[in-house]
């Protein structure tokens, strides 16, 4: 079965007989054990695979959040030397514990807790392999039959397959987009019930660039405590904020709600392929012990892989080293580029912005498909932008919005401008005739 | 709840009304998607609380296979320098493909294929977190309603946790002591039905330090195409054996049978904290592509976390331009610190070795417990080995075999001798009086 853009569903079934003779009882399946096939990365890996490889111009990749290609996007002497050294040191070939390295769980709770009013302790953090395992981590930790989570629209997609995975079932709340991408709070008190054991946000956002404010957050805390559960605050894009809103991270508001924090060094240090993240409680009232949600993260860390020991040993280094000026002009890049892109979209008719980008990579824009003569929907514009133009954007519909696309501007300058000019071009040539 | 080993056994419940009114609807749960707090690492870790600070005597480990702390262990230079370089190039600070980075499925594939009567292809191979991740991508990709699989007894606790984590119906096969531990088909026979999705061998054993001849392997590959399911091979302990067996990748009988087979450097490298793994696919006749497992497997890679890109880059390196010297002066350290286990343990009355280790890093020994005069059990035996001599050995019950021990005699010698007489001297002095 094909779902029209190649993305292939797979069916049930039992076993196969095969022309051999044998009856081979294993088969794969389409049920709840099973994730869903339709992810970022299963969808940009399809968009590439679509590149005219006759195509003499470079690929562009506006689709995912990794700009560390990029030479003006390189990490950070201080980090390299680090992981360099612990490497070497021939100290960190072995197996770490559970919940990593002690010294790395400390760096992290100080990290954490210069944004907070109150301390995190070591027993607070749990060092992960990326954002990507701390949210398998804190799932799985919440997951109960007849559980249900609260997951933002649009969103990122691993929540999604990593609830469904783990049996929790699935409710998801808007974000408004004519309100800066704010969460829909009366949604939210909606769809809550008893059984609701979280709410998650990533703020900065992703894919919507929205950064949410101080009272903002404050209302989200107490929506989650009127209701008796707690929040799981996506922060991987943590400090990656250029508009007029500071980061604020949710812990801040961790005596009205339990909070798990979710962060990593991916995305401030521009070294995703790191795999490197951490799983923070943030819960001064110990609520997160008492209901042995602790305990349950750490039984589920007992199974689980766990992060290159000497990229552990070195984080303290990490942390604590890095010069500010790498952050700054890090930040002003990300400034610079969401600008261009700004002002680029804006010359674009079948395409609008409602909310510019005020943090992360990302800012999503929605497509007028009645100006288009040809392209059915987001995944088809996505797959002949692709291929016509060697440009890869990712599809609303995959993070949860169709329709819409979802554009990283972290890249290099040039690269963006020649991007958007190509989409541009492209736009033009598929409008219908006015 | 305790079960009198201080291992904590978590109450099932739905909410929990705290004293500040808040009615909190989340809380962890022993239910089938918590898993077991019985693992390896969880009783290391509680044996190592058990330690007194008291005892000046250095710790002794022989509770887990990681030797990469004495420095006659430490791992090959060419292995740090490969991945120093591919740290340093800064060409591999993003994301991998899912699959991970071509060049190192090749290089894995044109390892495996060296010991193989046909080739391995590039999508062959998929790599992982070591080989726990493996076995978790390979358990998760066979998970289906009402399926089973073989797990041997005793075996890896992780299999049991995993396969309960993905609702897999666990049934156990003994592997047989005075059969040199080799897998008790009868038993296989018995327990398969047509639901039987796999069975799982680890070879070289662990526990069990066994060495499964090329016959029994193909005995196990008619078994398990007679009854039509596929056979998981743990190799990562491949290559590591010393007694007169020499090691046959399961994946010779491909064509036989399909067969998953899991490997890492960790083990014969000296590494595992660099998490650097694989699982590959021995299926020469496609059976896999047909029943739709390897999309399964894809499917899940897609929502789990990666391997360090740059320890991905490093792979070719380390798998082609390992010296032989540096493998051969490993298995003969192992040889020898065989030798010394084997004849240091056959002085203490109360522990008798069934098979001598022919591979891996452990061997599997029985305690008589009749001429212990205040032992209760295996778990009793090592909390108060490690309170009262500071050496650290691994319970037969986490392994599945109650009142065994699993010891490792993969460290120095000079520790190994050490640890061998403070156990001997810990039996005299808990024995009973003749």
């Amino acid at each position: 079965m094909e779902n029209g853009n190649g993305v292939k569903l797979m069916e049930n079934g039992l076993s196969l007989k095969l022309q051999n003779g044998t009856h081979w009882g294993f088969r794969g399946n389409k049920d709840l054990d099973t994730p869903p096939e339709i992810t970022i990365r299963g969808v940009l890996g399809m968009l590439k695979d679509t590149i005219d490889p006759a195509d003499t111009r470079s690929t562009i990749p506006l689709g995912h959040g990794d700009p560390s290609c990029f030479p003006f996007f390189r990490t950070t002497e201080v980090a390299e030397k680090a992981i360099a050294d612990a490497l070497q040191s021939a100290n960190f070939n072995g197996y770490a514990p559970t919940a990593g390295l002690p010294s790395a769980r400390r760096a992290v709770a100080e990290h954490l807790s210069a944004d907070l009013p109150y301390k995190l302790s070591v027993d607070d953090v749990y060092i992960t392999i990326g954002c990507t395992q701390a949210i398998e981590v804190a799932l799985s930790a919440l997951a109960r039959p007849g559980a249900n989570i609260l997951l933002p629209r649009p969103g990122f997609p691993i929540y999604e397959a990593r609830a469904a995975y783990s049996h929790l079932e699935i409710r998801f709340f808007d974000l408004i987009p004519e309100k800066g991408w704010e969460v829909d709070l009366d949604a939210v008190e909606a769809l809550a019930d008893e059984n609701t054991v979280a709410m998650v946000i990533i703020n900065p956002g992703n894919p919507c660039g929205n950064v949410f404010s101080y009272e903002h957050l404050e209302q989200v805390a107490a929506t989650a405590r009127k209701h008796g559960f707690l929040v799981i605050s996506d922060e991987v894009y943590d400090h990656l904020t250029f508009g007029s809103k500071p980061f604020v991270p949710m812990g801040v508001f961790g005596s009205i709600v339990p909070v798990l924090t979710l962060g990593s060094i991916s995305k401030r240090w521009m070294v995703p392929g790191w795999r490197l993240g951490w799983l923070a409680t943030n819960d001064p009232n110990g609520i997160l012990k008492k209901t042995k949600i602790v305990d349950c993260i750490k039984g589920y860390l007992n199974i689980s892989a766990d992060p290159t020991t000497f990229n552990q040993a070195a984080l303290p280094q990490i942390l604590t080293k890095t010069k500010e000026d790498f952050f700054q002009k890090i930040i002003n890049m990300l400034r610079h580029t969401s600008d261009i892109c700004d002002q680029r979209l804006k010359e674009i008719d079948c395409i609008t912005c409602p909310h510019e980008a005020e943090g992360s990579m990302f800012v999503m824009v929605k497509l007028n498909l009645e100006l288009l003569k040809d392209i059915r929907d987001d995944m088809d514009f996505c797959f002949k932008l692709a291929k016509e133009e060697s440009v890869i954007v990712l599809p609303g519909v995959v993070v949860g919005l169709k329709n819409w696309l979802r554009i990283t501007f972290a890249i290099d300058p040039c690269s963006l401008e020649d991007a958007l000019g190509r989409i541009k071009y492209f736009c033009q040539r598929h409008s219908k005739q006015k």
